[in-house]
């Protein structure tokens, strides 16, 4: 589309052009960095521009805090961005977000774009109905009963302590109050539904294990229940409140246009210096000084560092002093999520009232109408996960079959970007190994002298792992930081 | 207590003591006044110290905005505050948050607080039970009973749509969307009740009656059936889930503690000046000039203006130019909630688990346990409405008879602020009579030049009235006003 710049990432499929690299985003920052011969010593520099850096930089700079943003891509985003495709927004990656989740939620609202909120649902077309595709054979349900049925089977998974989680779990925000929980800390999806499988038939089975591999884009084996329990409570403890609440409302004007209001708020402060394209290879510390090293030689200076890196690539940057050894084991170890998510522009307006689940034979397990594409298709999204995971852009055929698995569909289009190929995530959304949470959260939270890490892989709030988890996170760190620099500021003119 | 100053709002009344005017609170500010000599030009004067005023304040002088925060009382919070007595926190106001309130919780979280989030509720107590005492006579049922039966009439209450509001009202931060709400625009809660009067029992329209009346503070006939049409869709259209966001969780150390943040980070900043038990009469607006007057005389000047005055008591500013003629008008109409709000101390630990409904032949409406106090003792929280309204303060053997009346309880202490006759709010929170809020809501939250207006009572959240709205409402004002002063500041530089 005119005047909207084209990103180096994501994959765009059509049957006439075949596969092409890159797609166009509102999230592209054009010019690539705006840093002056001047600019050597900042008070802060931020790394990465994911919503957590986005947000950590908006409210530094707006503080009258010199910020630089250094980011690896060539646009701001991280894991959620829009591409933009005859000026329609396809998410990337992140999508949804609710009133009832408060740290985005408040953004959208200070930035007036609340009336940008629509329904991905649309229940008012013909084919108005659930496809279950499991081993016992191939349905059709009403939506009502697609929601009977996941709402039964999701009691049936989270009802450890016979009130759905509401005892082991009173606060979603803090796992931890409640010591019950630690009972719970080292199990897998896979364990949980053993300890339940009596009482489970099989369709309440491939429900509750399609519904939590949509969640945690893992296996059933390596996916904790913890994280589970707690995006539970944070829905309310009800399968309906939870569903409106992570896959419902999305915006209409697409993530990246969200997200470059927190970008362009921070440069109309002109306390703003950025540089995309810029990887970062080393941070070393010195006397309440960091100096960051980009892969391509050059190097800045800050008072303080916030490093925003997810989880899975954290290790990839040399620090010194070095992280903290659960730091690096952590990311090593690595979260679980290999969410595959793929959108299809299919050639049946009649489908916007769809969704469907294939499982566990399947390249995807989860479709679902999305939109309405400029065309007067059906926008579609399929999400697969690290059972049964695919490259998508390596077998386009491989893809468009998984997709047809779920309905006859005609693709007019895919849509992807390749989050397991991404050097920068290297994978999605935070799922944790069972264990993880309990043994390394409080160390991926833990500053390390002037470098403060921030990131909704281990936010504090309800929403880790969403958007609403990495402004929580940005926030959170902008405010530590900035408290420190007013305070050293009085200091040094007394 | 040590260390905590004493309002001269609220009262308090013991057994040995009888009535003594005023109450302790962390809300008190001391010194009431910082502004110097050489303060005669702000860059802005935010009037009223409550949530709006507060979180704009906060906002302004964190970007390095000059502010002046005028407010009449000796205390911050507004319609909002928290008596402390022993130590121990009754909110004379707004109480009850939740994370899914996005505005407030996402302070709470910014604040570090989100730890001191407690359940007013306790069912593990002896009285686990619920009394209904209504025309039907006198019963008590279980807390499940309870939920069952204002869950069933409710959902007749608001099935307008035969899709529980959903249809008519499909976000609850807009109400205007969708034009069939528009429809139900001038019904009372009264006149919805008589359209579902046949399907209806008597103890569900008991049910309703006392619900809402308790949202409203008004009476069937003045109260606003759209008011709670929104109430209901921010609580996502669940009885269960409306309750738990406005009734259930509380803070620990208080409202005005956390009120106290948003003060001292604006303190901290050295951008504000600030006086209390300062009443405003005159607002002057010249040439982008405007000029505050108090009633005791002085003046102050500002660039912008940011008024927080509640509609009830708006009017009562003389404006130059005046008001807009839409704004004088709502404010002289005045919206509806009289809210009546009594704490007592109950020497029984075991009432802890208690609630009932006396209804309609009592001045107070809904009670419920809320705590446990310092001497072991419980906190129960009544509330009464505009129909059978009482003056707490002028007969407490009236109000004692009041609290009686919904089971027997020896009355250790009784704890309230009159918001009725409270000068700067002449009622509690925002609750519109029929009609006005399609009438009047744009022109109250129009600005008047160099004057902006901001306050829960006409917030754009989905929880206007609410503590929520509030912070909404003083983010955007101090937002528009920070663009406004740099854009400003920039072009002056030219």
């Amino acid at each position: 589309m005119a005047g909207i710049a084209k990103s180096s990432e994501g994959w765009h499929w059509t049957p006439s052009g075949g596969l092409v690299a890159g797609i166009p985003s509102k999230g592209v920052i054009q010019p690539s960095q705006n840093i002056k011969q001047s600019d050597a010593v900042f008070d802060v520099i931020v790394i990465g521009a994911g919503y957590t850096g986005l947000t950590a930089t908006r409210d530094l700079t707006t503080s009258g805090v010199k910020t630089l943003l250094l980011e690896g891509r060539d646009r701001i985003g991280g894991r959620t961005w829009s591409s933009n495709i005859d000026g329609y927004p396809y998410e990337m990656g992140g999508t949804w977000v609710h009133w009832f989740q408060p740290h985005v939620y408040r953004e959208l609202s200070r930035y007036g774009m609340i009336n940008e909120l629509v329904h991905s649902t649309d229940f008012t077309k013909k084919h108005n109905y659930f496809s279950f595709a499991t081993r016992s054979g191939r349905r059709t349900m009403s939506h009502e009963e697609e929601d009977e049925m996941f709402s039964r089977a999701m009691q049936k998974f989270v009802n450890v302590d016979g009130n759905f989680g509401k005892t082991v779990m009173p606060f979603p925000f803090d796992a931890y109050w409640n010591k019950n929980v630690l009972k719970y800390a080292n199990l897998s999806v896979a364990d949980r539904i053993a300890q339940i499988r009596h009482d489970l038939s099989e369709d309440e089975r491939h429900a509750i294990e399609s519904f939590v591999l949509l969640c945690s884009g893992g296996t059933a084996q390596n996916s904790a229940f913890l994280d589970f329990l707690r995006w539970w409570a944070a829905g309310n403890y009800d399968y309906r409140t939870l569903l409106d609440t992570i896959i419902v409302f999305k915006l209409k004007c697409g993530q990246s246009e969200f997200a470059r209001r927190f970008f362009n708020e921070a440069l109309a402060t002109s306390n703003l210096a950025y540089s995309f394209n810029t990887v970062i290879s080393r941070v070393d510390s010195t006397n309440n000084t960091v100096r960051v090293t980009t892969r391509d030689g050059r190097a800045f200076q800050a008072k303080r560092v916030i490093c925003t890196a997810p989880l899975n690539v954290l290790s990839k940057i040399a620090f010194n002093p070095p992280l903290l050894a659960e730091k690096t084991e952590a990311s090593k170890l690595k979260h679980v999520n290999q969410c595959v998510k793929v959108h299809a522009e299919i050639k049946d307006p009649e489908m916007r009232s769809w969704s469907g689940v294939t499982y566990p034979d399947n390249k995807l397990v989860i479709g679902l109408a999305d939109g309405k594409t400029p065309a007067g298709y059906t926008h579609c999204v399929f999400f697969g996960c690290d059972a049964n995971h695919i490259h998508a852009e390596e077998n386009i055929d491989e893809t468009l079959k998984a997709v047809k698995k779920f309905a006859p569909m005609d693709v007019n289009r895919l849509v992807f970007h390749n989050w397991s190929k991404d050097e920068f995530a290297e994978g999605a959304w935070v799922w944790y190994r069972p264990g993880m949470e309990v043994k390394y959260l409080e160390a991926l939270r833990r500053r390390q002298g002037a470098v403060l890490f921030a990131n909704s892989d281990w936010a504090a709030g309800g929403w880790r792992s969403f958007i609403d988890g990495a402004i929580q996170s940005g926030t959170e760190a902008a405010l530590t930081v900035r408290g420190e620099l007013q305070g050293e500021s009085r200091a040094s003119h007394l």
